[in-house]
């Protein structure tokens, strides 16, 4: 009755041999001999090749503030990244004439970097002559110079080559596709944001959402409110001044990455307190008073702005101006998640309020229509978690959150309130923390935790985090920000964001945490993570993946690895399941 | 009927604005003003107070090759190091005339380093004068050193100051306090593991456990086997010379780390089919044959020697020979882990013996009779993982394995293997995956793998990772390695090691996978994870680990931040339960 191990074996043995391996390997490797990430929406390439790339390449193209520094960037980074792909890439040198220039046409260079923008491009690469790339816009124009970048491999000891013979078309399929960094909780440097604006400029995401603000501490020097950064930031060496912030906007800019702000009010304000204590309830209270079972906040670290008090207003505006005045990105996020009901209960003018019947979500609707005209006055759409329409403890109606306006972000229950928001006819940006929260997985960061004190074979469960288990990258690749939507809702989607809250995580473990994970939502974002036959290709995509981190690696940012080396030099051989044809 | 969520507020309002919460907090503050990692056994310090450090600073020492190098390191450290405190010390600088000596005497000059080896020292600084510190070995001097370099801040703009008037004997609880890496899943840089030794140094740790060889590549170069490092390394860059192995090995020296190296044989050694295919079972195979569900290996990358290859012991004894000559420690790891059946049943030679009633654990017995007496008689304690003894599939008697020789290191099944093995009689080094991997957590690294491509909702598990959750430094901390033992067995544990597997690690996440995780480990093995009263000091050792950790930055390793710098800024705010005295 069945088969024994030792025959087993010898009957794969003896397959194995009749079909040497290294020709499974050549039949499964990725169809195309080089690597794009992410992979564009099409790639033609009917008889693939490469030729030379000429030390006096150069690149035209029209002039325009921000392309023009991309077009000497990528000029001589072509010419001195020196990429060995981790599998030589299995293109003839032809003996055309070295690529000696790439020509960029692009349609319209007045639009600017904004939500929508057309970032489609075509990259032709011919045998001879020139290369072509042609944009609808400056912003499409980076795209297609980034994937002109990753065409081009090897030099060092030789010319570097340039795979050839090829058209590209390409766009995304989301015009939204960021990632959140909380500054608040620590401290990253403006290098450590330069650097991330550089990746995922890389990676063809366009949005860098900057937590900027949150209870742990306020590091954004406003010129009308400077007393905010002065006591409420770690250091004075941990602040952004105006002309940080121009920095990382302008970088930005270069790059084609939008910098949008986020001033998270009227929960998340702790750090407010120090300069004002007058408008923040609960301020520097222990976060679970003790003897209850009611935290003043989701974490330690309390404080919420207190609408009822006319200073809070002063305070706010100033702060909605400024930040506004330095961030010309058309969105704004403005917060409201996670406002605590017993935060509030501790003001004795709040209990007053309640106690003659008002409701909380009242004096969250107090605070909304107290700001979100004003921020709307100054050109803004308004970011909100989807906590202002979604919370079941305080929350405001819709009425008060015009939809031509506002834009709500989603961050629990997975698909499902990605579903009510757009039911309700809200644009939408996807951060599901079950597949985009980049800190789950690492446990907690409470002091005095006794649940790291069991007996042996206790079961550890998700180790403490509340968002637990740590979101791998295929995960991340696999999710349909989509899901269960029907078409005309589907269009509410605008795109998804990772998020980095910064518990645990500051400038020494920022790129190992981001990237290459966030890589894997870039290219599921950008053209989709299925096949052509509708299939997910999250198999096929390993071993691009693995290349990519290399290159990333390569171009300074700290990707970690997501196998051992051995997989990428073996493909197939590390997967779950046989891959190989039989 | 009870209190009513505002009542309860106000309740606790009213008792915080009675006792501010700054007396709360410096009365939480950890009793010592000045942070001591790992924390030292006694530590005299009747009035605690600082004295300037003189710019003419010198420190005295007896002529030894290796506390030479590190009292110059540690005399240019003390004034150039500058560390500011995340809360300043509350430490009055008294008007004694700045400290200009350190005067250390050593009782035993010649103790090498070496298992077991004193490390025991005495430092006092009393005010004005001289500091002294006194050793048994070098290697406590260099344990001392540290910790008179952790008791000097600030400069910068001044001068440094020493915490002085104090007293601290010292000495650790267990003999053996270590790290593994693997440089076979992916590689390290030789500065990589030169940045690891200074960390565990600092530390007051004394192992560096090189993983150097398993399944995925061989990067060791050996002088009488030179192919196997030639076909089986990743490349020809990625590779350790003999001139690396001496530098690692004198850099050890002279931080006062052993570093003992690991052949893992017979199993883990497909990567020596590069270069004797003949010798090796199973090579290169896809590591689930398909149609069984019977794997080759615990993961991709499969192969082991052949037990009855003569081939095998010439090419295995050149390879013991040549790696204990470049390997001074006593100590030699030859692995023994994870024998796979399905493996050997893939050889006819070993289908061949099994059909004569052979067992696959008289082939171990062969292996290991062919090589531990050769080890031994090259002066070595032989450590083996505890599957050459425990493992249910193929294992050994314990008349084979010699108690005087042979040294177990557990990692499965917590406390209870551990048990088992000093039960047995042998010395046990403690590596449990429970506690003590530090990969763990971080998902599988296996492609094409379906699990991570379920509907929406579905229970995300532990992410895929065999050991996860996540190892926290908590859990790491509070894990005590004798749990379950009568103080006879306790004896015989050496002590613990954590382990860094690199399926999914390699130079770029090194120090942040490794610490502060692994500080924790460093002070429950050397002063305990107890206070005097017997408790858990995991809820103190918070804000400690905190300070280390920033202070380890400073000095250029790279670990993970563990909580937001608010929580180290107000002490005991973070904690899970209200720390305060009420």
């Amino acid at each position: 009755m069945g088969m024994g191990p030792a025959a087993m074996a010898e009957l794969f043995i003896t397959r194995i041999s009749l079909f040497p391996i290294l020709f499974f390997l050549s039949s499964y490797a990725a169809e195309l001999p080089i690597n794009v990430w992410p992979k564009p929406v099409s790639f033609d390439w009917p008889s693939p090749g490469a030729v030379l790339l000429s030390p006096n390449f150069t690149v035209v193209s029209p002039g325009h503030p921000y392309l023009k520094p991309a077009v000497d960037r990528y000029t001589n980074a072509v010419k001195t990244e020196h990429h060995r792909p981790l599998i030589t890439p299995a293109l003839n040198l032809t003996s055309y004439t070295p690529l000696k220039l790439l020509n960029i046409t692009v349609n319209d260079v007045d639009a600017p970097l904004a939500h929508g923008v057309n970032e489609s491009y075509t990259l032709s690469i011919p045998y001879g002559g020139s290369a072509y790339l042609s944009a609808e816009t400056a912003w499409g124009a980076m795209r297609g110079l980034e994937t002109f970048s990753q065409l081009v491999y090897g030099g060092g000891g030789e010319e570097p080559r340039v795979a050839a013979g090829l058209r590209i078309s390409d766009a995304p399929i989301f015009p939204y596709r960021g990632v959140l960094l909380d500054t608040s909780r620590n401290f990253y440097g403006v290098e450590d944001l330069l650097r991330l604006i550089r990746a995922i400029s890389m990676n063809k995401m366009n949005v860098l959402h900057w937590h900027i603000s949150d209870s742990h501490s306020f590091p954004l020097v406003l010129p009308s409110e400077p007393e905010l950064a002065r006591r409420g930031a770690y250091a004075e060496e941990m602040t952004y001044s105006p002309e940080d912030v121009k920095k990382v906007v302008e970088f930005g800019l270069q790059y084609g990455v939008r910098v949008v702000p986020e001033i998270d009010m009227p929960g998340h304000t702790g750090s407010w307190a120090e300069a004002y204590p007058e408008i923040i309830t609960c301020a520097n209270m222990f976060w679970v008073p003790p003897g209850t079972s009611a935290p003043l906040a989701a974490e330690p670290g309390t404080g919420q702005l207190n609408p009822l008090n006319q200073t809070t207003y002063k305070v706010v505006k100033n702060v909605i101006h400024d930040t506004i005045a330095m961030f010309p990105d058309s969105f704004f996020h403005a917060g409201a998640d996670e406002i605590n009901s017993n935060c509030w209960n501790t003001d004795p003018s709040i209990q007053n309020f309640v106690s003659n019947n008002g409701t909380l979500s009242q004096l969250l609707e107090t605070f909304i229509n107290s700001t979100l005209p004003y921020i709307v006055s100054l050109n803004r759409t308004v970011v909100y978690w989807e906590d202002v329409l979604l919370s079941p403890s305080i929350s405001v109606g819709s009425s008060l959150l015009p939809r031509e306006n506002v834009v709500l972000q989603t961050w629990n229950n997975g698909p499902n309130n990605t579903k009510r928001l757009v039911e309700a006819g809200y644009r939408v940006i996807v951060s599901s923390a079950d597949y985009y929260y980049l800190d789950c997985g690492h446990g907690s960061f409470l002091g005095n935790d006794s649940q790291y004190d069991q007996p042996p074979g206790t079961d550890q469960g998700n180790g403490g985090s509340w968002c637990g288990p740590f979101k791998t990258w295929q995960l991340i690749y696999n999710y349909d920000i989509t899901y269960g939507l029907n078409d005309e809702e589907a269009k509410l989607v605008l795109g998804g964001e990772v998020a980095l809250w910064s518990e645990q995580a500051d400038g020494t473990v920022l790129d190992a945490r981001v990237w290459p994970r966030t890589s894997a939502m870039a290219e599921a974002l950008w053209s989709g993570n299925r096949d052509e036959t509708g299939k997910k290709r999250y198999a096929e995509a390993t071993d691009r993946l693995n290349e990519w981190r290399y290159r990333m690696v390569g171009r300074g940012i700290g990707a970690e690895p997501i196998q051992p080396l051995w997989c990428a030099k073996n493909p197939g051989m590390c997967n779950a399941v046989f891959p190989f044809s039989e």
